[in-house]
């Protein structure tokens, strides 16, 4: 049965050694998203091309969340990011719900992957946008969150959804 | 049209002056969720009862990504936090996937409330029940995130989902 | 002579104790500036109308950094925030240089003031100013930076420049 | 028995709920310290009444670490602390050995008590001591590390060693 | 007389330039201690194989505590961690009291050593283990807290206890 | 015209992919500046040979900002920082008033400069001081605050003011 890594010879946590493995360019691309109604949808997508962005904020929150995963995650090893970018699209759902998807990609180089620095980053973000809307409607939600894509490391360990 | 209370009048982003608002007792509960396959299910499970915890590990990061909330939000006051408890619950799902829900509860006594911290709580470890078991498979799936219940401050904006 | 109130009995820093002090509403106001050349006003100034958004990313910096000034400056407390509110104009200056001016206003309930946290936020924002402009023209000059006005605690103490 | 408060019905780790006790004044004093060697003495002792100040860092590091104690003890409340002092003094040891001894007093209102706090300055300080000398010798040895006393909430609950 | 090499020209403290420094494979071991009386070693030694696990929570605040050694200890690099590993053990004392040996090895690949991070993982998860017993004693004590090993970097400064 | 390397296609903020730049050793020093009168001016020299060290204060916040410049400013990429030094000059103003100037070099070796680093390190020096002097007088001006030197990468870059 395949071991869960995380664990050391006492079966308590640990922060795995990745000093053994190649440093190599690293990526990793995941997807979040939040639903909300129609009123939440008109203010946000409006004041985007207007001056108030909650986007722009969700966004800066993505990214420094990003940076701070190692801080959040308590196994997550310290990476030196060298790149991250978030993007959103607006998905039509059944009544005059939206959902806004966001995707965050994060490329670094070193020992171990960023998985867990794209999927920090667009749970950030969605919880920044639920943040901004909630004196609005508190029934939005925040989800499904998963990991799309990893490259990098040992070529066989590629991932895509 | 109700308004986004966190812009001022520029149409930028600004943390909402809550001064005004009554210092009451503030609770809220949110809920998360990560799907896992059987052999994730069994690790988890097992290891519970033995010694490598990963809800140990979960719920020391969702209490301690509660505490640092107004530092991942950019709009969250920073609130100083009475209590958080978090809880596990296993569902079933088809084939032999397993639905691990996690709940927050957290309390304060202020001037706003909390809903940002019990969800952020929720995120947080299930993102790290993700990062202890990717080793195993990368395809786990985290939500729906949302908002169960808010109470505090003036009663009218008491919430249940 | 006036006291250095920052001291101990042997000479040394400390955080002085404020828990004497009344639990008042308090505000502060600081600006600060920073002088940019004709290229990097069309940047700014015209990305703020159409997306990329270099003062909405100004701000956020400005509000967060605000949040965490008792973790930059060491004797400051811990200061539960009720509200942050950044803004912008812009100054001309001669040649086709321009001034970009940012000021700050910060509010409270507690026991010791908010400049702190008003100077912290508009120097932050000045500085992301300047990080998200460089690769144009590293020569930007911040400043002046100061306190405007700061209300709150014995009334006598209220400062106006 | 008595019990740990710290865990929640399912036995797990919780950030225990204190809304309901009293909001005081609250104290406590913490000690620790660290041997060194007679080079090191010389150097501390030395430097004190010239210029570079190792004791200087050192209080800086507690004061700063005692207001991030609730961000690095996992299950600490945050607390507004509003006041924090950090005091050193020698003692004589056997051989050239001197013991530096560290004491941090803090101070708060509120519903919980500042132990913590109190041991999270002067094991930073400590640990900075050793940092700042361990080119001279890395056998320097920190501790005991202890509470000397705590005030406040419940009167029957002060300590005093 | 062998030099400080944490201060400048002015005697001041500086973050000494380590860019000459080959970058290698280093590692560090510490230990500390906290002597507990036996209702409390009763509580964590049960606990552990029951569910509520005082030393898992330790684990993890000393794992968190190593990443942010460099924000806690002023003059300390920012190091990326390879690998962090704490582990446990009970020794015997008089009367019914027990000492829990607290032992954390570290590993990076850089161009300084990661002494310090060791020795902040065992402080942290020492404090850790005061903090959630400390409701049944208060007089527990912890420490001596010591480096135990260090390698890499120059091999002649490779450290033995 | 040159473009904002900072927004991604939708024209919003990303951390900048710098993965393709050459790692070399990366110098910058920046320089701010604060005025004061004649008192504090006092109080700061005479302290410094005293005991009571507003600069050593001043200089410890300025080297831990410098290594948090990437949680401080949005867009920054996490820097594992080399070495970073600081170091005061006075400066005769008009009338009683002397400006204290602040310099900050650091040194790493990365992908990207570390302008932003040596911007924030002065930056929070000289918000140090105004903070430890602020009971005599509120009306210090800080600034200006500007890059002075930048070197390493592409030398076509290296800037000199």
């Amino acid at each position: 049965m395949e071991k869960l890594t995380h664990f050391n010879e006492e079966g308590r946590a640990q922060m795995v050694d990745v000093s053994g493995k190649p440093e190599t360019v690293r990526t990793a691309i995941a997807q979040s998203s939040i639903e909300v109604n129609g009123t939440i949808y008109e203010h946000i997508s409006k004041n985007k091309v207007k001056k108030g962005d909650v986007l722009a904020v969700a966004q800066v929150a993505g990214i420094m969340a990003a940076k701070k995963t190692w801080d959040i995650i308590p196994m997550c090893h310290p990476i030196p990011l060298k790149g991250i970018n978030i993007s959103f699209e607006w998905h039509e759902e059944k009544d005059d719900h939206k959902q806004l998807v966001i995707k965050a990609s994060v490329k670094t180089i070193g020992n171990t992957g960023v998985e867990m620095e794209a999927l920090t980053a667009v749970s950030a973000a969605a919880l920044t946008v639920y943040d901004m809307c909630k004196s609005i409607d508190k029934g939005m939600v925040i989800g499904p969150t998963f990991l799309m894509e990893k490259t990098g490391g040992v070529s066989s360990q590629d991932y895509r959804r």
